[in-house]
C-alpha cells in the first residue's frame, strides 16, 4: 500500500508527523512525502524543515493521501496548480485524509461537497464556503473522506485508519508502540470546555499569525 | 530563549515533533535543529527527512535541549562525541528533557544517576544500568531533568515546560491552539493496562527491528 503524505511550504509538523508515526508502522505500507516541488520544505515555524525527494508531479496515485494544515492552507486554496493535483489524484485512493486545515483543501478542490467533514475549530466554519457540512468531532467520516480535527488530530485519525488498514489488533499494536495513553496536563484543548476568554485569545493569535503569513 | 532540539540519523518524528509544536509556540522562544552534522537527517523510518543546518558542535550553550529516541539510540549510547557533548551542554541549560528511548543517552551520559527518569516502557528497565532510578509515569521531574515516556508523551511533555516558562495560561491556550482534546480510539496505550499478549507482540516486535538497525 502506498501511502503519500503532502507537504508544502508553512505546512504544520505535527498534522503530518502524527498519523506518519501510526501509518508507517502498518505491515505492508510505503510512506512517501510528497511537495509542490522536490527539495527544502518549510514548516509553519520555519525552524523545522523537511528534504523531500518527491514532487507532486510524479505521483500519479495512491492508497492512501494525507493532506496537513496550517497557515499556508488559506494561500494554497487558490492555487490551482495543488487543487487540479488533488483533484486528479483523489479518483485513484482507497482512503483520502485530513489534518487540521488540510480539509480546507480538500474542500477548494471541490472534493468535500456535500460532505460531512472537520477541520481547526477556528476555521470550521469555513467549510462551508466550499459546500461541506461542518461536524464538531475529532475524526469524521464521509465514504472514503476522513478529515480530522486540529493538529493533534491526526494521531487519532492515523490510529483509526491504520486499524481500518491493518486490523484493529495491529492497531493496538501501534498504539501500545507509541505509548499513546494521552494525559493532557490542562482541559483546555477542547474549544467548547475551554473558558472564551482564552478561546477569543486564540483566535485573536491565530488571525494575527494569519496576517503574518500574508494572507 | 533558546531550545534545541538534537537530531540524529533514526531518531523517531514524533518523539521530537511532538514537544516542538508546544515548545515553538511559547512567545520569545527560538528553536534550533542540530544534528551531528549538518545536512540530511533521516528518521527511523526514512521516509521523513530533516534538513539540519545546524552541527552539534556549533551550540555552546542553550535554555532548553530536549533529545528524542528512537531506534538509533542504542548505538549512540556508544558514541563518546555525543556524549560528551550532552555533557558539555547540560550544565548551560535550564531544563534538560527527553522523550522515549531520549533519556538513555542522557543516561548514558551519566546525567541522570541517582535520579528519577522514565523512557519507553519496553527498556525502562534498563534505565538501572546507568544507575537511573525508574518510574513509570508519563512525565518525570527530578531537578531540572525532564523525562517523558514512549514517543507520543513528547506532548504531555512539551505543554507542561511551555508552562512552566511561560505560564499556564499560555500552555493553556497552546493546547487549545493545538486541539489537544486526545481521543485514542483503542484504550491500548498503557502497557499496564495492555493485555500481555499484545504487549509481547510489541515486545517481540520492537526487539526485531532493533536488531534490524544492527544493535
Amino acid at each position: 500500500m502506498n501511502f503519500v503524505f503532502f507537504v508544502f511550504d508553512g505546512f504544520d509538523a505535527l498534522d503530518v508527523v502524527g498519523p506518519y508515526e501510526a501509518l508507517v508502522r502498518v505491515p505492508g505500507s510505503r510512506a512517501t512525502f510528497a511537495a509542490p516541488e522536490r527539495g527544502i520544505v518549510r514548516t509553519e515555524n520555519s525552524a523545522l524543515n523537511l528534504s523531500v525527494d518527491t514532487a507532486i508531479d510524479e505521483i500519479a496515485g495512491c492508497d492512501l493521501l494525507l493532506v496537513p494544515g496550517g497557515f499556508a492552507t488559506r494561500k494554497l486554496e487558490r492555487d490551482q496548480r495543488v487543487l487540479a493535483w488533488l483533484r486528479a489524484i483523489d479518483p485513484t485512493t482507497r482512503i483520502t485524509a485530513s489534518v487540521c486545515t488540510g480539509a480546507m483543501l480538500l474542500a477548494a478542490a471541490g472534493l468535500l461537497r456535500g460532505r460531512r467533514a472537520n477541520t481547526h475549530w477556528a476555521v470550521r466554519q469555513r467549510l462551508l464556503d466550499y459546500g461541506a457540512v461542518p461536524v464538531a468531532e475529532r475524526v469524521v467520516r464521509d465514504g472514503k473522506y476522513a478529515t480530522a480535527a486540529g493538529v493533534s488530530a491526526g494521531i487519532d485519525l492515523g490510529l483509526a485508519l491504520a486499524a481500518e488498514l491493518a486490523g484493529r489488533r495491529v492497531a493496538e499494536a501501534i498504539q501500545l508502540g507509541l505509548e499513546y495513553d494521552p494525559d493532557p496536563p490542562f482541559d483546555s484543548g477542547d474549544p467548547v470546555r475551554a473558558p472564551a476568554a482564552l478561546r477569543l485569545a486564540v483566535l485573536a493569535f491565530l488571525r494575527m499569525r494569519e496576517m503574518q503569513c500574508g494572507v
